[in-house]
């Protein structure tokens, strides 16, 4: 159920303080330490699971649904203006802490960037080609 | 369900082309004209809603679940080495369009960046005053 060298796995036993938002038999929502804006939140499911490779589907499913709920009570109690929900697996991803967390990220008019990438310039082939390796 | 003038609601109509990697009768999967990396696909959902406040909770449990199931799929035939989720709602948070999309985003060692933000330093009476103005 815990990972014993897991920081989340602490702050969810409790060992760790945390600005606690949210909780339930499942999961624990806290407020990321390192935040892109205000009110940015994690949510993390009590048992350790590395990533959404590792989570289970009804885990899965139980936690973008409270990202949803999550979404519409913090856009309501802080006001913001858009709100990103992202979950990255593996450190090629930027996933920083490996036990499973979805990041919800209350966006303000005139708040910092979240994204910075340029689009790539794939040919018809090259896409065909990548559709046809992900279908075949 | 469909709406007039959505880019989206057209290429799941088939009036304009996409590459399309999935599709079942709630769901159409596409890939991102403008990509983060090779293989970032989009998952639509055929009726249209503008962004995941409108989505209902059926339907967002179900995205996220096909979510993890084309991760899988996208990692195994395309061999990346980590695996973005993201979804964004509102102008403020970056949708270019409105209408409901999943972003499947597959990384690469090496690959360019995706996220570029400096984390907010906030003090923990900051913190406590957005815990409680969300709990609250």
């Amino acid at each position: 159920m815990f990972k014993d060298d897991c920081i989340f796995c602490r702050i969810i036993k409790g060992e760790i303080p945390s600005y606690t938002i949210y909780e339930d038999d499942d999961f624990k929502v806290i407020l990321d330490a390192g935040p892109v804006s205000k009110g940015h939140a994690l949510i993390l499911p009590k048992d350790h699971y590395d990533d959404l490779y590792e989570l289970p589907e009804d885990k899965a499913s139980a936690a973008f649904v409270l990202a949803k709920k999550l979404m519409i009570r913090i856009t309501d109690k802080l006001g913001c203006d858009g709100f990103n929900i992202c979950q990255n697996n593996k450190e090629a991803a930027d996933q920083t802490v490996k036990h499973f967390h979805m990041h919800l990220v209350p966006r303000y008019e005139g708040g910092q960037k979240f994204f910075a990438y340029t689009p790539l310039q794939l040919s018809p082939e090259e896409q065909t080609e990548i559709k046809d390796r992900i279908t075949g």
